[in-house]
């Protein structure tokens, strides 16, 4: 059994190449729920979705989010009646949402309901929620724009602001009185290996950090965690993990993340780009794989899948 | 100032034909609430939006509800994925149900949220509510299904079960406790007309009384109100009138419905086909008027418009 924390895009990636080079049965997937969110009281998991679309073979390569083949009826019908339009929901991906807050409301746990989710997109990963309980990710903003508040919740931030905005400090409401859903404490555990995906350290892997339990949980298999570097070259392959890794005071580098990781994994993978850092990350007694990372279509995913398997 | 109580679909026929032949912003409608309800998360007021869609001429001809040139895909991927689909809810139908349920999770009163999507509709009608508190309409079954609850909520009863079912007893959850909407009372008070729409008169026009405040407000102008009998030749052109008549010891006939309405209404329109009941009605201290009431379309609904504007 492969144990993986995933936050959105670059997780799905590197989920979709393990899972073609591994039974995706025996793969786990524990994803962040931080920046979920409550919209028209539909209620949206964006980092579940972007995994179970991405293993489903349902992600839209195009837009790097949603679904494929998604059409826009009802929002384009909503921005006609002068609604809330920042965040976009396609018809397809509406149906998730519409289907996970109705058995949410009839009392099924978040972890019920993205199994059933994933059963009904054929996903034979098994993927669980960092936790049943809600954590939701604010970011305090550096210069707040004119009447704006000081501190928005993570889509505000992520999606409205367009994450052009300087951060200056970050908190995970809930987590402290979180559960780590059923199965997470007990699949990191029991895992040959686990991988942490190249995920943004701060606001995707860092909520499920923030759970009681699962930080302890990766301490204690600090030498099966193989963590891939989302950062090459000093930079994000996309969003803010760079910027954010910066304004908050870390290094945004291989060996930045490296420096965050080192507590709980005992290997990191990063890009060919930052062969140099190697030395220095393996100062934090950390073993360093140095290989492509950059995954811009299944069989470079497949051969970073290769990789972490290998490491 | 035309004051008009309102249910779905018979009034939301009335109310085009009235706004066709009366200035359009010299109308309120107090519209039913009762058989709203929440599904995935989304608030639904199928009655405001029954009428909001006629009187925007967006309403679907063909179904009898919906909205003109509807499309199904979220419908469609819902069903896809082992969601709820009793309740039909097109593309364009979605974009009303987003809007409502995040403005009222903004904070906004149901009142303003049913007049910022007439405005958005261009409906110059003013639509209130009937109260901007919950009021739930539940129906007793008088032979549950095996395994089913013996009391359903009223859309449970109208679609799921399509009024196929006995039915013992009708209450309405909350509406003691439930104030008119803003304007409902004054409206009234001050109407040279109200108008009582050819609606359900126990599950439409029915919840509408039982909001406090209200049935007074219509008794103080008695002479004022004119109903329209939705019942013809001791039938409903549509739903389950005739049938909840009977059930609930009613007659289903225009005497059955004058009865009923008498104690508050002066007036009564029955149709051609009921000109016989006209003496036995007025036998109930009040007046009579016969005339064609079937609306099959915009002439026959301006006709009676006039009808009920002449009275």
């Amino acid at each position: 059994m492969l144990v993986a924390l995933a936050g959105g895009v670059g997780a799905a990636k590197l989920l979709s190449g393990l899972a073609a080079v591994h039974d995706p049965s025996e793969l786990t997937a524990v994803v962040n729920t931080g920046d979920d969110l409550v919209l028209h009281g539909l209620h949206i998991c964006p980092d579940i979705d972007s995994v179970t679309y991405a293993l489903a073979g349902l992600d839209n390569k195009t837009t790097g989010w949603g679904v494929v083949g998604e059409t826009w009826t009802v929002a384009e019908n909503l921005r006609a009646i002068g609604g809330v339009t920042w965040f976009q929901l396609g018809d397809r991906d509406l149906a998730t949402h519409l289907f996970r807050t109705q058995r949410l409301s009839e009392g099924a746990t978040l972890s019920e309901v993205t199994a059933e989710l994933a059963r009904a997109r054929e996903v034979a990963t098994r993927l669980l929620p960092m936790s049943d309980d809600p954590v939701r990710t604010w970011v305090t903003l550096a210069d707040p724009p004119p009447g704006a508040a000081g501190e928005v919740a993570f889509q505000d931030y992520f999606v409205r602001l367009a994450h052009d905005v300087a951060v200056a400090s970050i908190r995970f409401e809930g987590a402290a009185a979180a559960a780590p859903a059923p199965g997470v404490l007990d699949a990191i555990a029991s895992a040959e290996r686990v991988v942490c995906c190249p995920s943004n350290p701060v606001v995707s892997i860092g909520p499920i950090l923030a759970v009681p339990g699962v930080l302890d949980a990766l301490v204690a298999r600090r030498d099966a965690v193989v963590a891939v570097s989302p950062i090459i070259a000093g930079a994000a392959l996309k969003g803010p993990a760079d910027r954010l890794l910066r304004e908050l005071g870390h290094e945004s580098s291989a060996l930045g993340v490296a420096r965050l990781y080192a507590p709980w994994a005992a290997t990191l993978v990063i890009d060919e780009a930052d062969a140099a850092l190697a030395p220095a990350i393996e100062d934090l007694e950390m073993r360093c794989i140095v290989a492509p990372t950059v995954m811009s279509d299944p069989a470079t995913a497949a051969a970073l899948g290769e990789v972490v398997l290998g490491a």
